[in-house]
């Protein structure tokens, strides 16, 4: 199994904070070793990172918690191999490109004899459930929806039924943004929290580290941090239920 | 207009001297500092950097010259801006997935009046001619082969006359890789070379740095470095000439 962290906000935030405690997981407080990635929206354009060494001992996961690169949507993952073997195009999230936007998936959980008909422009290029259940949701967007992104409820409401469909075949909990919303799934683990005005301090629970956030924002930042498991110890986070499909926009999730 | 940096190789060769030189053209030896980008191929995966920063600026560049992360195919890029604003979006190498590989592209150039029409599944994100012509040629191949890589000979065919199709509308340098060759297109000013045994020493033009190849090699190395000007004093380059396309595969050109 695998971890999975996503931030939505509503102005450009850097994730240092919550990637220093979360790469942790990858190789030292926890066992996913088996690669990790990350991606950031900046614009309609997505920086992506991904490395096939643990996240602890990685030089690119060194550079994420050194620079701050401020996004508004951000999709990571620590990898525990279960399918698939330990190569860089089995590593999350994966990136494509849909109605002219790019799109990122990321996936915690094991899909058994899950096989779609991926008889349109999306192919795995590596051999993970997961990213065959990226290109499947791809695939049935863009045959549902032909040219153009549609409007976010219908959007929402595909997603929902598609995630519905495939958490049929095993968990999937799964984070996948276009860059303006970020969509999270839960199958059986995932919590979300939303800091805004008055900001606190947080204290991260996998390493010594704490943030005054009330030092680092203004009154009218939003952030909402989703997760598989809560990265602080002082804060109060929201377990989403199974088979809840969460949008987040600007920083707080849709009703 | 743009840089152009390609290597290809027979065994997974690091970038790092090349890109110490290239990169010294964004922003310091030359004017190139509207963004840069680089792309590795590692296995199937791909490493894909980009940043809109100055290459001499970037704490990304600054990753890359002290990782030496071992690719057998890596294109870079560093831009001057002609279309497109200063954005992520905008900046190359750009990837997508066509037949269940990636696909690697950059341009230098500058195309006028290239609007073709891209009614499949690839649309570009950004504002740039170069990722249309990137679409375009994913789009064109895509149905001229279906639903499989064709044979290396047919592929080649094919991405000839879409490149001569395309350097109708201007200055259409570029290079393009699925991570098993990589096909290198002149229009203006593009130079190789092939480094093999014996190994002997280079001097960088654009820093003072010099490598002795023959104490980071084995006899069996071979690669070949394609490069918009040479990047070396004291080696040999070969010009290409005007509308030439040449395959690299394995460290050197097929006849």
């Amino acid at each position: 199994m695998c971890q999975l962290l996503g931030m939505n906000c509503n102005v450009p935030t850097d994730i240092v904070f919550s990637f220093t405690g979360f790469a942790t997981r990858g190789g030292r407080t926890d066992v996913h070793n088996d690669g990790w990635g990350i991606a950031f929206f900046e614009g309609a354009g997505v920086r992506h990172f991904v490395d096939h060494q643990a996240a602890v001992e990685s030089p690119v996961a060194d550079l994420i918690r050194r620079y701050p690169i401020k996004s508004k949507n951000v999709i990571a993952h620590i990898r525990k191999a279960t399918q698939g073997r330990v190569a860089l195009e089995n590593c999350h999230p994966f990136v494509r490109e849909l109605w002219g936007r790019y799109f990122v998936f990321a996936h915690n959980g094991d899909l058994k004899d899950f096989n779609p008909e991926l008889n349109g422009p999306y192919q795995p290029v590596g051999t993970t459930d997961s990213e065959a259940a990226f290109c499947y949701i791809l695939q049935e967007l863009r045959r549902r929806f032909d040219d153009a992104l549609p409007m976010l409820p219908q959007l929402t409401a595909a997603i929902a039924e598609l995630t519905k469909e495939i958490s049929q075949y095993g968990t999937f909990n799964m984070m996948l943004s276009d860059g303006s919303a970020l969509f999270a799934h839960c199958s059986t683990n995932l919590h979300y929290i939303v800091r805004q005005h008055p900001f606190a301090e947080a204290s991260l629970c996998d390493e010594d580290v704490k943030v005054n956030f009330s030092e680092v924002t203004t009154p009218n930042d939003r952030v909402a941090i989703i997760v598989t498991e809560p990265l602080t110890t002082n804060e109060t986070w929201t377990a989403f239920k199974s088979g809840e499909l969460k949008v987040f926009i600007d920083g707080a999730p849709l009703a």
